[in-house]
């Protein structure tokens, strides 16, 4: 019975990452015969989750294998609290942003009680402009900080000041949609998300990097994201890089690596003054270094040789197939490239280097709240026909 | 069938790494009923791979629960290729050292040649001086460097300058006993073996730093090694710390973790020229600080500092359970304990180290040699009733 569910969800989970498949490709990615693949779909489609349709562009030679879509009857919440900005938005079953909202943080305020009066209001907002007979099957949220799993707990989030604030619980309570909320830190969900569908597609070991003022990391061991003992792992940001002289950083160390590739880094290095909006302040810099603005440039060829030296030490310590840059570390890799690259040849063992991979993250800004849109998936592909707003 | 012989293979494992057990203690960590076990152990004593007894002390009341043995019928080579010295055994079923021969390193050269023709000298000696009826089951190889799964090759070994070279192969063939060499990274097996039967039991998040001459780590992330995408992982010995006014290391970069707090930088520091024994030399200057000795004290202070550091650093990244000081390391870190805390408490994360504890390792001198064994016994307890050595 678990094993029959499991199939279920499996088969929903792979029409969720890759859109519509034919019965015969299903077959094929889940190692089952074409009957297994009629019985579970049959269920699915009682269920209303999948419906199925023969091809486009069917000729009439044979009998065409027929299409499995996922429903667009399905949706969650996807939140994302980044250090500058939040966000909302509805998800469809499929993975694809139906609709979204977002406010600019710095105008309303860090605390918890306003974080989550303001994601409720553009969560209400969403849920009120869905189609009518759609429903919300879960909630995920992205944090900016470390996140205790099971009850999404901020444990610690610099930017925000925030520490131990019970996050997932009250946004859950205030929504009042009968559904859990589920939180995950950001660089963990955008791991996550460029592993399902973005540039980690098939690595199972991946190290994806997040900039958002500070930055993040999430990295996948053997295809599942590292947690370690408690799940506070790929705290990457906060790998001391530059022990002598290193600028402060906003946990109280020195010489993070966040403290020396980060937005405020970058853009002292610039001279220039950190602005309301730290995404595009970080992106001008960039693009004046490639453009040839001799202050910029330094800037980026000095973060760029910091963000290296991360690189490599990483490249060390989990023998990556690849290295993704996200958020504003895309940015910022663009323009620093031949730093990373002259770090890693000179510090990064040749074995452990020869296969890695660098590149940008393929969901670019949508990254992290993909990867909190899939937690609000979580429960419904692990048990398709039992989830709460089923029954 | 599979199922049944991963359900032998596990009961095998459990008297393996556990000793004597129970039936009845067995069926409780088997997680299944005592008629299995009891169907189980008859296979298993029919192989003579374990016999069963009434337990020691047995009063009269009630019917007492058999206990299970491992039989003293089936031995390992284990061979451990450290900087300094060779070593082979031989460890029976239940993981215990037999018998043991060894050589220091600096006298027999270094070249691939002259080292498996040492290793065949001494496992030959072993072999012969086994008691009669006994059978060996399996040979594992421990090295100090980057060992390419499946075949056992040293991609690079720089302290002892290999490149690329058919260890595993040419090992297995010079012995001639018709069973392959299983080789492994000496920290990586001393990480499995402290998680087996040393300081890690029971600790799915585990980092073991080996110290034996240069640095290595083995990391566990989930109760599995992290080999990361072609099994190079946890190349601990090589994150740059120090990327300022670095030592130089042995791997062509500096400021290593390595090159800071590795042997020649601990004797260094200390104003003492490296000697033939490096464990020797490096236990002494420990000893010494501990003691009073001015430079030994200093030396081992700044050690400490860069091990703090690099200690940190992974503490963030893994959020580990437990960090188990292995080889030389045991002996600078008892010294050191103070500069490693300090380091631990300025740049780990608060959340990241709240549950991390620091040990030395249980098994000292013997966790790669134990970890080598436990390599050798690997196919023996994949599948214990087909292995070459029973039919």
């Amino acid at each position: 019975m678990r094993r029959h569910r499991s199939s279920l969800g499996a088969l929903l989970h792979h029409v969720h990452v890759s859109g519509p498949l034919s019965r015969a490709a299903l077959a094929t990615r889940m190692g089952v015969n074409r009957s297994t693949i009629l019985a579970l779909t049959a269920e699915l489609v009682a269920a209303g989750l999948v419906s199925e349709q023969p091809p486009s562009g069917t000729t009439g030679a044979g009998r065409p294998s027929l299409v499995v879509r996922p429903s667009p009857r399905f949706f969650v919440l996807a939140f994302d609290v980044a250090v500058d900005r939040l966000t909302a938005a509805r998800v469809g079953l499929g993975g694809t942003i139906l609709d979204r909202r977002s406010a600019p943080r710095s105008r309303i305020g860090v605390d918890l009680e306003t974080v989550v009066r303001k994601l409720v209001s553009l969560g209400r907002s969403l849920i009120d402009a869905a189609p009518p007979a759609t429903v919300c099957v879960g909630i995920g949220a992205s944090y900016c900080g470390m996140i205790r799993p099971g009850d999404g707990m901020v444990r610690y989030g610099p930017e925000l000041g925030w520490v131990d604030q019970a996050f997932g619980a009250e946004l859950a309570k205030a929504l009042d949609l009968g559904l859990p909320v589920a939180v995950g830190n950001e660089a963990h969900l955008g791991a996550m998300a460029e592993h399902e569908r973005g540039a980690g597609v098939g690595v199972p070991d991946l190290i994806y990097l997040h900039g958002d003022v500070g930055v993040g990391g999430g990295i996948l061991v053997g295809g599942k994201l590292l947690g370690g003992d408690a799940g506070y792992g790929a705290e990457v940001g906060h790998m001391l890089v530059n022990p002598v002289d290193g600028r402060p950083c906003l946990c109280g160390s020195q010489g993070c690596l966040e403290a020396e590739t980060g937005e405020y880094a970058l853009l002292a290095a610039a001279g220039r003054a950190p602005g309301p909006s730290g995404a595009g302040a970080v992106r001008a810099v960039a693009r004046d270094a490639v453009t040839g603005d001799p202050a910029a440039a330094r800037a980026v060829a000095e973060i760029g040789d910091w963000l290296g030296i991360g690189v490599a030490n990483l490249i060390n310590l989990f023998n990556p197939g690849v290295v993704i840059f996200g958020g504003m570390l895309r940015d910022v890799y663009e323009a620093a490239a031949p730093q990373v690259a002259a770090r890693i040849a000179r510090h990064a063992m040749p074995v452990s280097r020869e296969r890695a991979r660098l590149r940008l993250s393929a969901l670019a800004d949508d990254a992290t709240l993909l990867g909190a849109a899939d937690l609000g998936f979580a429960a419904l592909l692990a048990d398709p026909l039992t989830t709460p707003a089923l029954r």
